[in-house]
């Protein structure tokens, strides 16, 4: 086995793709002398620049060092020292430069999501599983450290038996009017890719999936609460795109994940989303930063008796899981896990089915919003 | 007219009819004087006890020195000088005693649910329009603190476009196996009236309503996520009503409101039940005791960056709302209006009609879940 | 089957047997309307008086209206009314007027130790089989909130499988020059029965195998730390009874406990006596009320590095086990236990061979320490 | 007198040997100028490097600014500037370079353990005393500020006289398998030298021998609770050392010592270990960095009464021992030290024969878990 991997990486000239896969990821691997495989030997990855704009990835490359890089995509395909394709460029972009990777013999990881529908994800997994390469697609919350302490105790059997997940993403974007907006334009028209249901679905697919069980149906309420936003320029537009989904998920053995979504609520929690996971043995509540628990054990016996205040304070009645680890950079971590995929040295669950089914669930959201019914999932595997 | 109110009161042997409506409601009004009219003038109650067991109705009436009581409802209805009918009996027996006190020509007043079905609720309801008599149910929520800050803020115009609402309402029920349950084992079989839908839809019918508006459609997923428990004998039962009903109500303006309603559910909140409401210019989160806020002004503008931790603490940017106000008991004071509606001076929303809205919403809650669909709600008015 | 049980009760003169057994057990069962079977009837308990000063047993009788006192113990055993003789006499008295009573057919309950050694102990046992009656020793302190708690984690599996117990009792009792002391000189004398071995294991005994499992083997070292106390009158006098002992208990499936009871300790714990177990998936610490947990899953990852300061709080990294009930005097829930069990209403696992085993305990321990070895405890069953 | 002194180090490329015996020991000595003596006279200290490696050794000098380096122990031995030999490297390798060093003339200094078996410590010891050398082994834990703290109490007569020792050492070391282990595996493997009484009673040994008084007797209980461990591949292997030993020491004067010390603990105390010791006139507990006292003017007199809850804060009766100085790095300290006590300037009780009495305490403890008995512990010194 080589003891070098080349990586082309498209799209690192965009904020996360520079950040987190070039900077924080590809370039701190090869800072600490590579991936180390099962058997203690250690395989280093080079990264091959791409970009559509000759000034912005040279001055990246030079800044970092990397000795190769081109404008040219095919050139790079061409290269036969490069094992993988990366592709992090614009989701309207993504999918034929995958195709063409794929047709190259590269094994190919993308960003989320990998295309704009499931059908078109279907077709690029079962294009590359023909093709006997690798894939794989970013899910880099599982490995935040909130959610990495919430696997540990589903994996530890602290819930007993998962009964139900609530989550709670959002806070206030706001309109752009008489105070600029966080959030751009682009994500409050449905006619640019915009909508939270397209936006947050696809984590809730694979946080669910990997944490819990998989979602078999769903039952959701994709609204428009604000109808009038300001954008970029200070302009006035009409919002087409949701701004807020109410979900109910079914999951396998019958666990319900409630779960809402929107850019139209202000934040009475402790993080920016937050899931209560509650089990017959004990409950858990996560960010993506930290988890607290309640056993069982610890469980009050309230009772509903409202003409008399409540003397317990139910908010002390968690306590914290303790981190028990260092947890390095999600983005980090996938991709040295992906690398190992790619040697044959270990598994990865995040392939373009999963990323499929990503993009299925939020499909399957707006129809049951639109028709006014519960909607079943359609099964995507390989 | 007269100075004073003759009232019939059946059903107050049991705990409820007992403690909150004779004692801390019609004893306490009759010992402060009466109640007092817009005009100043004072209107005084006089209890005439009505119940089926001779010894359990006299014991009460000889502690709290109550002339008047009788094991014979058609006795009571006789005397001309008992202008009401109050009702607090079980929900079964209810609905005969009713219809015969509207027969006698008595204005009547009910707990809830008036009856088990909203087709009764209705027929009484019209049939009490016709008699030309009062009508009114027990909506005592209402008048609890929490709740009346939220009013206050409503009525305000704090939140300026209202545009959601969050419900969270539950704890853990023991099973009853390790540890005795909090609440009887008939609240968990579908054939003794059992189901968290059915005990809680009834209360969110009135508070939406009363609080923010009408509810025009449901979509709800009922679910028993516990299949067996033990009773007050230490026996194991199979449960067959739902233990956890997950909803998006649709509101008039386009509000939604999502509220889960769950007996598994560990408490990660400041009260057993709680309410966020989000507004274009404010939010609040009620219990039923306090209530917070946070108006736009207060508003933060976090960025969703999950590989940064976040360093504001969310739940310390919202402000209490101060009492402002001594509250009397939520019974006492739904009293009093019903006494002051009686005698012509002042109108009393909570009639048989939204009694009979509350059973709907329920009827048609656990439609939605069984169909897998969204239900619209029947008007149901005067 | 009789609606009443006469129990005839020796030696409620002495301030346990006058308090906890007559007063607040007896007594209050008596004012409650009796003991509640199984099948829901009611059985009513009567005193019969026994002591041997007539004037105090007279007053006692009085002060509590109970018809029937006696200062001849065959008199009360005589009597066909009484199916239970209790006694809370001295010790040294106990073993006699026990034995007569099995011979007068009576079922026997006693206070604890039934007798000064394990042998008597197993021949009074014998002797109550062999005459068909039922038989009982006072274990109260299981009774005990802490330690009601602490079996609930223990039959809910919360320890996965349990490792250890450590258990530290004791307070520092003055030695009577300076301040009087808070126990009585006899305590230190080993002529008098005195020494905290034999006051203490029989304690640990019936906690042990109640909560964790039975006793199998003791290394113990028992010391007298104070060689000079003074006595009531103020005289110096020489200690000759062990007033700390330092034990390993090997308890079935490989559990250890290692307990400590001192009379020449000073107290940092939350309570007089503090149990922690430890087990494979939790950890709790139980003391008389209180119980405290730390599950797996809050379980820290400290580093042994005396070099840093310890940056966490341990001792806040344990949660409360709430009450979620509440608990009646312990003496009076065995007391309603025996007489269910005297009627083959329920069974009742503190009997006098459990009584026996306490009493080879310290027996066992104090052989250990003297022989510097450890020591197995012998079989003692039925 | 020289005014310097040559200190060979050997094993200096060690984690122990490296931070905390050269940089922040000789080294930093270096930097202050010295070590002063009683007179006030400054000597320096000159560090040579030996070890195995050649970059390993010759990059710490050169990092550091130190002249003399090698890898050939010989070498340095000859060198008549060099007065003190100390050694770091692996327990195995010691012995040799130790009688190698004692055989050239030098004073030894050593890391703990001095030797795996007492009685090649005692052997050592003895040829150490017969050429007339100094000896000394590393005791830094008695110079952490919990400690020094409580030897200022002892010194100062705080305790009246001693009568108990109560210590409690341990945390949760975690499996391995869901979470990595903390903890090397070969502490668990018995073949490698594993084994928590082997390590630990060491210190046990002169903790107790310096502040309170001679180990004379040791009765304890190696078990092994937890059969299966992960190590460090994730592999899973069964333990075959001991991973908690609980001990009753008894010491000079009648003083009893009970120790525990697991891995399999979880930790209800304010630091990893903690020392009760208590005195007819006061009481403290001490951890490696803070001390608390109850002395007897503070003392409760609690009666021991099950039935009512204790209203008294027994934790809250304890007051903080103030430092009162400000403590240097406890190994430099004891360099220090070491340098004067090889100038004839000052005492050094922590000599081989005080090394070879830590194993044989260690010894004597398996010993007496093996056997079921107590092990007088033999005398060992010059």
């Amino acid at each position: 086995m080589s003891d070098r991997v080349g990586v082309i990486m498209n799209g690192v000239t965009g904020r996360m793709g520079y950040r987190q896969h070039l900077v924080r990821s590809v370039l701190a691997i090869r800072a600490q002398g590579g991936v180390t495989l099962s058997d203690g030997s250690r395989v280093q990855v080079e990264p091959i620049l791409v970009g559509r704009r000759d000034a912005a990835v040279r001055e990246i490359a030079e800044r970092h060092d990397i000795q190769r890089w081109t404008t040219d995509l095919d050139t790079a395909l061409a290269d036969p020292s490069a094992q993988v394709y990366f592709d992090a460029q614009l989701t309207s972009a993504r999918g034929a430069a995958v195709a063409a990777a794929i047709r190259a013999g590269k094994h190919v990881y993308a960003e989320k999501p990998v295309t704009s529908t499931a059908a078109e994800a279907v077709e690029l997994a079962t294009m590359a599983k023909s093709a006997g390469v690798k894939h794989g697609v970013v899910h880099d919350k599982l490995f935040l450290p909130g959610l990495i302490k919430l696997r540990r105790l589903v994996d530890g059997g602290f819930f007993g038996r998962i009964l139900s997940v609530r989550g709670e993403f959002g806070y206030w974007v706001f309109e752009g009017d008489r105070q600029p907006s966080q959030r751009p334009s682009w994500n409050y028209r449905l006619a640019d890719g915009g909508g939270i249901t397209l936006d947050m679905f696809c984590h809730w697919s694979y946080v669910l999936e990997n944490l819990i069980g998989r979602v078999r149906a769903v039952t959701a309420k994709a609204v428009t609460h604000i109808p009038d936003r300001w954008d970029e320029r200070g302009e006035r537009y009409a919002t087409t795109a949701d701004d807020a989904a109410y979900a109910i998920f079914e999951l396998d053995d019958d666990v319900i994940a409630q779960i809402n979504s929107s850019w139209c609520v202000r934040v009475d929690r402790d993080e920016l989303v937050e899931f209560q996971v509650d089990g017959t043995e004990g409950s858990a509540v996560a960010g993506l930063r930290s988890c607290r628990v309640q056993h069982r054990s610890m469980t009050p016996k309230p009772v509903w008796n409202p003409d008399v205040p409540t003397a317990e304070e139910f908010r002390k009645q968690w306590a914290p899981v303790p981190d028990n680890d260092e947890f390095d950079n999600g983005f980090k971590v996938q991709w040295e896990q992906f690398v190992r995929h790619v040697l044959g040295d270990s598994p990865h669950e995040y392939d373009f089915f999963a990323g499929a089914r990503g993009i299925a669930l939020a499909e399957c959201g707006l129809r049951s919003s639109a028709e006014g019914r519960r909607i079943e999932v359609p099964e995507i595997a390989p």
